[in-house]
């Protein structure tokens, strides 16, 4: 007896910015494996009936192994049961949605994929910035600034990356940012390229620091907080 | 007396993809401005007291100009209204966005912008395809296939969108696609790099085609459909 995955982005943190699918799914679960950004109110639109199980990871934090996280997907509906596997902004952008793709289709198990409002663009939004423009952004890319180490990674394209004229969202990049930088400025990014550090992202703390890419380097430099935040550089100056 | 805008990203066509939020605004709406993409089902959130206003903009039909959308924007909002404009997939990413809201900047007219879901995003989804992989796409990006006068844009950094290692989306390219492939594989994509045509994302029409770049270019140098589509390529293969 096979159960059924949904995996469900959560968009950026505001319960409003969930999809009216992604409440619908929600309010059907037997059980929700939830990650920390995608807690709080949230998970009040799953029913009584439903576990809801945290399996969080979030910067700075030790978190359950993805191993893991894959494992309990398996079993919770290996045993019949309505799961929401439930991400934070869209699952398929650094979500590790890979790797409980690959357990769930070694095991067996239906799933379907429900489209979230990804945080970078949600972050766009709350600055006003449109991510693309007509003549100076016709281009868009998300990048980690972490690979599995929580290092850099070593083989960045940063032909593309120092590019003036797209503009650029770091995931998970706030410990990275002062090394990245200097690799952007030595391939040609001006210092003074707008950018902007975006932290809680629709939640109630959010703040949103227009800044450089040189001078939000050395604020990273100096500050060592773990609170996840996404950084925007590029043509951002507001329309 | 002074109205609002809400710049409302209806997502990729579903009505179930509408965020909270989204739904919240067009029922609070006293004049929408939408899309031919954003209509439908979508536009029944409205009250009806709401002037539904059609500002279509669709790949191969004549439409109105810019400058008419935005200073209709302007003049509904001048007359003390609640106003959505209603964007399909997110206004910020290849909705002509800045235009607008330079426009209300202007007039001094307040506004907020809700995100939505990527059409980018939700064809990842429909076809199973994580856009970010732990180590072989740690980069997305999406691009446009056409300028301001409908050709490939002439500055593109074909260093980034040949790059293997990252999942790119071609926004409104089935046009220029042959000659975007053209100059893909003359800076070093392989040919059989795996491709995705995704038509009528999440709508009653979904047509997801599973294709190389190369197999793709031809079927599209041959096939001069104007239906609305986008193109994904890179690390595209199922997990």
């Amino acid at each position: 007896m096979s159960g059924f995955v949904s995996f469900v982005g959560s968009g950026p943190g505001d319960p409003e910015l969930l999809t009216l699918k992604a409440v619908d799914r929600l309010q059907r679960a037997d059980a929700v494996l939830f990650d920390d950004l995608s807690s709080g109110p949230i998970l009040d639109h799953a029913g009584p009936q439903a576990d809801l199980v945290g399996v969080g990871k979030r910067a700075g934090r030790p978190s359950p192994k993805q191993d893991h996280v894959s494992r309990l997907l398996v079993e919770y509906a290996q045993t019949g049961q309505r799961v929401v596997r439930l991400k934070s902004g869209d699952s398929g952008v650094f979500g590790r949605l890979e790797e409980e793709l690959t357990a769930l289709k070694a095991a067996g198990i239906p799933y379907e994929i429900i489209p979230g409002v990804p945080s970078a663009i949600a972050a766009a939004a709350a600055a006003g910035i449109p991510l693309t423009r007509r003549l100076t952004a016709r281009r868009v890319q998300f990048v980690t600034g972490h690979d599995v180490k929580g290092v850099l990674p070593e083989d960045l394209n940063m032909a593309a990356l120092a590019d003036a004229q797209a503009s650029t969202v770091v995931f998970m990049g706030k410990g990275t940012f002062p090394l990245l930088a200097e690799a952007l400025q030595a391939h040609g990014l001006p210092a003074d390229t707008p950018a902007l550090l975006a932290e809680d992202v629709s939640g109630p703390d959010q703040r949103i620091t227009r800044t450089t890419v040189q001078a939000l380097a050395q604020q990273l430099s100096a500050e060592k907080g773990s609170k996840p935040a996404l950084i925007l550089y590029g043509p951002l100056a507001e329309a």
